[in-house]
């Protein structure tokens, strides 16, 4: 067994800190791996209880009458070395520190960091924490929730492609939540929190092989191990993309970084070059972490930089073709044959070029006399589609349109939308059909050149092998 | 009386092309018109009915046997000469020509409309249009909606401070279903869209003296009237901040917006140094055009450029000083007092610098005594607050809070809050409080550059005057 499947795949966990209290986050983490289709079992530690939730609580792991994999510690920080020590009289393989109070705090707390850690080695027991949220795994086997977060304040992300590791937690807390609301799905998430032991190479590594992970998305503000996450990005940019957001990118922020965390951040320089000499994907804010991942994780790659842009609103095609240009990404030039196609099936009004406008009154049909068109071009290598919703004529059946035309593309198709109550509508039903929409021309086509960056990099990469 | 007030406070309205057919844009238009507030008369012409939604119809308007200061024109493009010769025996004093059909679709056009403009101007007739949305005014007394999407499609934005003026419509009709969903409030909208007649030079100078702007923003791809266009800007700008977004900055824009309008975009130079030297504040982004406006309709102006930030997520407050400093503003540094006091009132693990981190378990108390503090310092100029609805402690009594503080204070403060469905709970009820807030931290940050740059222009002006 892989180390970290202790982590992700254990087949029983002890809460250490389980009160009875419904805020206390022992007790959430607790209700969450009983609710939220954890299938192993679990247990509550606590001293002072004699149940939690209707479960029998025991004072000690060591009490415990079955093996433990994972120890999830909830307990305030001084309390958590002799909790560690429960573990390792337990042969405990894993232990997820939630609690805070270490090294992020000063002189007393980086030694009781010392302290825990020095005990977790002696054991053999591999640590993520401290300082930290934990992990949230949708694997249908060993769906795990640590995050101490009800779900009212964070909703969690259904299952997906996405695997994101986050040095801050409440950054990922915050990202998590988003993606729910986008119905954006997750694979598996880390937050590291203070990585007295595991770190962010431990977890790519891990990822890596995962076949549940399409794609990586990671904030990190400092990292110990400078050249072997180097490596990491490397080696596992041959096989999918990894997404890079690095917090203390500016003097200022790197200074942030330090105090929040206590790693120095290392110079903006040395990460954004090794970034690119990586072939890691660069996103300078969390929207970017984002919006590339959903692309990257379920688009198929484009073997060239000519983008066609389809839309029924000329402003929208206008600034994306700016936004295109300005990227460095071109606009395709379609074939004679096939602008000759497209236009004896359109209005006169409608002329074919590219920004190809369908002008206001364009309906889900135009759309599909076109786009089938457009997906036989050889002289385009991916499409944006831009489709606002407060035109006359749309209505659901695109959604029909584009899922059907997504099924047989090989190539990255994108969509605007733009919009309110109704266009956020449009978005759900084609996130759900595994369309990546975006909400401004800008974004989508940020997105589409993530695609192009990363696939550049995968064919040098098969190249050279 | 202005001649734009024959558009914007018309006492009488015909509407030439109101169909009873749902479906059909004159009848939108007419039906909007009677049901959404319009306090003055309305008229529908149609040849071939008695009644249009139960109001008796005429063939004419010259048959209506009471003034018409206003004509919406939504018939066939060969109609409109015809229709336009029924204003001009009749005394109209304003027409908007929403038919499209026009110069945008070629030479035929072309003659068309410059056979319907001289009719217009023959009989001193002012043209909002052809081939436009036309106006959505939230005026108390003169609320007008010529927008021909029904509700369902095109939420109507309250109404606001800011006014927005659109060279494209669908660009226009999508920003404002936007800004509808944001809670963002809407003074006067103009889609000009061929800018036979009027153009955006005429609506900025109408729109100067306009009580009920705090701040204009404009979509722009071209304009036949570079010099008029650039000293409007300048005699604006002293009064109220323009915003303005430029379709067409690349060669590939350019071409595109050709296509659309018709009219030459202008080098991406002329523009970039038109708009910087005349003090607007230039958006690159649509929604950079939403968030700059919304910023700078209900925001004092900052005195500096020092920004303090105050956080519950480390991560956040690393993103957002790295945001302040690559945009080129300052972190604030906090008096001495200040930071002893809120020390002073602070758990220890709080340490008390800028980004000031009230650290994951934060409640609106925390930030209460932190926001009281620093918006004493002389050495802040303004303040970003950045709030996790994903921590347990924070709840909607942080809205009472920030509401409490900003009514005070006389400087920017601007509120960053990431995440799902409680976020923006969240943000709307933020936003109902006058409060402007961000769902990234970059974009929070950009705001409050749009702010500064303003600021910083304003000063130089009424220095110089």
């Amino acid at each position: 067994v892989i180390y970290l499947d202790h982590f992700f795949k254990p087949n029983s966990i002890a809460v250490v800190g389980a009160s009875r209290q419904p805020r206390k986050i022992g007790h959430v983490i607790f209700k969450n791996l009983i609710e939220l289709g954890y299938l192993g079992r679990v247990y509550p530690i606590n001293p002072n209880a004699t149940t939690v939730l209707g479960q029998k609580a025991f004072k000690l792991i060591s009490e415990i009458p079955d093996e433990i994999e994972l120890a999830v510690i909830a307990t305030p920080a001084p309390a958590v070395p002799a909790n560690m020590e429960d573990c390792a009289k337990s042969n405990v393989k894993a232990a997820i520190v939630i609690s805070g109070g270490f090294k992020e705090t000063g002189e007393d707390g980086k030694k009781l960091e010392e302290e825990m850690l020095r005990i977790a080695r002696d054991a053999g027991i591999r640590v993520i924490g401290p300082n930290c949220m934990g992990i949230y795994s949708t694997t249908p086997t060993h769906a795990i929730d640590t995050l101490f977060l009800p779900r009212y304040r964070l909703k969690r992300p259904k299952r997906g492609d996405i695997a994101f590791i986050s040095q801050s937690g409440a950054f990922g807390a915050a990202v998590l939540d988003w993606a729910a609301e986008l119905g954006v799905g997750i694979s598996k998430f880390v937050s590291l929190g203070n990585k007295a032991d595991i770190d962010e190479v431990d977890i790519l590594h891990y990822l890596e092989d995962d076949q549940t992970s399409k794609c990586i998305a990671i904030y990190i503000e400092g990292t110990n191990r400078g050249r072997e996450l180097s490596e990491a990005l490397k080696e596992i940019t041959a096989k999918k993309p990894v997404i890079v957001l690095k917090g203390g990118m500016t003097p200022e922020g790197q200074s942030a970084a330090l105090s929040h965390t206590g790693i120095l951040a290392g110079t903006p320089q040395i990460y954004e070059a090794m970034i690119k000499q990586t072939g890691a994907i660069r996103a300078e804010t969390a929207e970017e972490l984002l919006d590339f991942s959903v692309a990257l994780s379920n688009q198929p790659l484009p073997k060239g930089e000519r983008v066609m842009v389809v839309t029924n609103a000329g402003g929208f095609g206008v600034l994306t073709a700016d936004s295109i240009s300005k990227l460095g990404l071109k606009l395709a030039k379609p074939n004679d044959e096939i602008i000759e196609q497209i236009a004896s099936n359109m209005p006169q009004r409608v002329t074919v070029r590219n920004p190809l406008d369908l002008v206001g009154d364009a309906d889900p049909e135009r759309y599909r006399i076109a786009l089938e068109a457009l997906t036989k071009d050889p002289n385009i290598d991916s499409i944006i589609v831009i489709i606002l919703v407060q035109t006359p004529e749309i209505d659901p059946e695109i959604v029909d349109v584009l899922t059907n035309i997504t099924a047989y593309y090989d190539k990255p198709l994108l969509v605007t939308t733009v919009g309110g109550e109704l266009t956020q509508m449009l978005t759900k039903m084609f996130t759900e059909g595994g369309i990546s929409t975006y909400p401004t021309p800008e974004r989508t086509a940020k997105a589409m050149k993530a695609l192009t960056t990363y696939a550049q990099h995968h064919m040098r990469t098969e190249a050279s092998t």
